[in-house]
């Protein structure tokens, strides 16, 4: 069996956690994984990690590859080249698994951001939708509302097949009068855009209803790179695979999903989940309340004082603060979307920026000039690498440094410095067993991270 | 005429905004000015700055006089040498008056951390209480109650003396109803803390009603220095003005302040006093508002969006967050008393230190280091000073700086770099027209503002 891990996705809704370079998948809201780690350990538990394939944007594939080689060196990422909905990225991951492994074989399809607890749960529905998956029928997972919300689309189930529900039609999001008609009427489940079936079963209906995407596949060449071509991805049209196939296919059944289930699409829903305290309320940080109820605060390094507060939201990062009422909080996105139009940065990054070999925060930055801490991991090194624009000055704060400059070793202790001038060919390396920390003061006509030449990489970033 | 403006007062009420070190009257909370300033500013129209002294305590000097010098170099501040509520401070002052100047005089009384705009309104109502203060009255300010506020103490004027109110009584800050009754009444004054008299005569009030704190003030000489001395002070009673004398005397006359006036107490009273926009919300940052009303929101740096308040007061600082029901903003001083009992920093300083020269901020700090930027105004200097624990490095940003170390003199540019080592006498300059901006990283053994060696310094803090 075979795994697609739609690992794509902005990061407007949990903003500003969540960042366009660093979205909700990619948070580690549940513990020690992120979302996308843990959707992978899920299928991890009936696949093998090679026959897991993830799927996300070019500018997220370092990092998804990063946090998915924490888990298991074997599993695979393709990189979509630009953003084009669901469709021509599930398309071509089915040509990658019809092209490199057996195209008869099933293959679960789900999404990297949402939380799903019971595992065991998930697999079940899994082993009861087999059988119809194996007869050629799409089996999506459906799940059963609890509420009238207007958020998500339906799916309409009538009679059975192969020991599940046989879909009729999928739905919009309806309006709240028609939302409750659902619930009441029982026969309506949330679409999760969780869905399995073969490989072939759907490539044959992307070929009848997805023609425009079908035909540009055959143009993909995986055996001999990885890579989906600009060039081939840029013509298929920009659709979601519910348009492009499963509001068409007669061939859809449904599985009712039996774990637990968030798309953690809000602030309020990442509430709801989370466990609170006897006042209703959910503190992570350095928090002191009084009088605070039924509240969400979080706080990454400040202190944070509420008073007298019911029902609010509030989320300090580094470089943003959201203070919402919680029955709001689908507004974020309003926000976010007016951060992007100004271009203010905190729509984009995080101050603090999470590399394979460590972090680095800006500290300060001003005309011709940017101050950074830079934290290396022991044992890591960053690339050997030059800049054309801005000489460098470090100072090491914690931790020893190994400096390659223009082919020479340093070894710098807490207190000492190193200039690395224009031009100049070097790498910060820890060899040591404890972390580095360095303070970088960048100076320069042209600061930004894409005035970087690379040599060499552990990391495969030439 | 003579005036004391008293400035000392904790930073509890407006926190985080203020600090115990940074107190309110020390911030700039209507316009350019700081409260201390502006107060100074009020009675400069109508007393020769020499004729005004400020006193302070010891921990606030410094930024006392430094701003008062912004505005009058000939102005006097006196220091506390402790904490010991008005009446010590009063009679200091008033002692230093006698020794000094002419006891005959009439000196005015004002606390230094109040908000008076109209300036010639309150200059009239002085020029209507001269003529009881001339013939041995204690002319207090009363305001009008505008409504039956519990936080205040209150003052019952009965009949007429010198063309203005005759006091009967001081009155303790009553119940609701009883506060309701008072506000019906129409005789009853909040006390505002503004009073004034003859020298003379609160000199004899304080001999008659409060010998334990007269005693002493024989033992102080303002003749050999300007200093309270602490064996003196010591020996005084922590006691208010009002409990010391005003309830006591039976010579006090209220003129019934004409001016506006705002204690600005609390985060609700700031608000009450600033210029709403239409939806009744004052904003001072960069923040992004959804459908919020009659709320108040600052933030020094970061962008803060806020999405469906009401009412509610918002407030961020380099360092701590208050997020607070605008009706319940008295309670900002409990949270300001945990955060002191925590020890947290973010109850004592800013992140951000103003210092004559300039001011500096931590950027990060770990075990053995400190990482600050540093702003050295233009054509100003830090002292020569030098450290037992701790080694300095200094990364120029912007600017040029002239470094003086071990009596020699360097020069550098935005970029370069100098080494400060243990014990060295060094200063940072900026003898030029522009900012000088510099990353300054310590390192040491132990690192803490108290361990400077001051050898030379233009602000006089050898």
């Amino acid at each position: 069996m075979y795994g697609i891990i739609l690992a794509g996705g902005s990061g407007s809704r949990l903003w500003p956690l969540s960042r366009e370079l660093y979205p909700k998948q990619l948070l580690k809201l549940d513990g020690d994984l992120s979302l996308l780690q843990s959707t992978f350990k899920r299928l991890q538990s009936f696949i093998s990690p090679e026959n897991i394939i993830s799927i996300t944007n070019i500018k997220h594939a370092n990092d998804v590859k990063f946090q998915l080689a924490q888990i298991d060196k074997n599993s695979v990422v393709l990189a979509e080249p630009m953003a084009k909905n669901t469709a021509p990225a599930i398309a071509s991951v089915l040509e990658y698994l019809k092209q490199m492994k057996n195209p008869d074989e099933i293959v679960i399809i789900v999404p990297s951001d949402h939380l799903v607890k019971n595992t065991e749960a998930f697999n079940a529905t899994v082993k009861e939708g087999m059988k119809a998956a194996e007869n050629g029928y799409i089996v999506t997972f459906g799940i059963k509302p609890t509420y009238a919300e207007t958020g998500y689309g339906y799916i309409k189930t009538n009679g059975e097949v192969f020991g599940i529900n046989k879909v009729e039609q999928f739905v919009e999001k309806p309006d709240t009068k028609t939302a409750e008609e659902y619930l009441k009427n029982g026969n309506y489940y949330w679409n999760g855009g969780i869905f399995m079936a073969k490989v072939s079963v759907l490539l044959e209906e992307f070929e009848k209803y997805a023609p425009e995407i079908f035909a540009n596949l055959k143009k993909l060449n995986f055996k001999e790179s990885n890579t989906i071509k600009y060039g081939v991805f840029e013509d298929m049209p920009s659709i979601s695979i519910d348009y492009a196939i499963m509001e068409k296919s007669d061939k859809i059944a449904l599985s009712p999903l039996k774990s637990d289930w968030s798309d953690l699409g809000s602030w309020q829903s990442l509430y709801d989940v989370t466990q609170k305290d006897s006042n209703g309320n959910v503190f992570d940080g350095h928090v002191i309340a009084e009088d605070v109820e039924d509240s969400f605060i979080y706080s990454d390094k400040k202190v944070v004082a509420a008073i007298g507060l019911k029902n609010v939201i509030l989320v300090n990062t580094e470089d943003a603060i959201l203070a919402c009422n919680k029955n709001d909080s689908q507004a974020v996105k309003k926000v976010y979307e007016k951060l992007k139009k100004e271009d203010d940065k905190s729509h984009l990054v995080h101050k603090t920026v999470f590399r394979p070999w460590g972090w680095y925060t800006c500290l300060a930055e001003g005309e011709g000039y940017l101050t950074k801490v830079i934290c290396v991991s022991p044992g890591q090194k960053l690339s050997i690498q030059s800049h054309n624009h801005r000489s460098e000055h470090w100072v090491v704060l914690e931790g020893q440094a190994k400096v390659i400059l223009n082919d020479e070793d340093n070894y710098l202790q807490a207190g000492q410095s190193i200039d690395i001038p224009l031009k100049a060919k070097h790498s910060l390396q820890n060899p040591y067993d404890k972390d580095l920390k360095i303070i970088e003061v960048q100076k320069g006509d042209y600061i930004s991270e894409d005035d970087i030449i690379r040599y060499e990489d552990v990391y495969g970033r030439v």
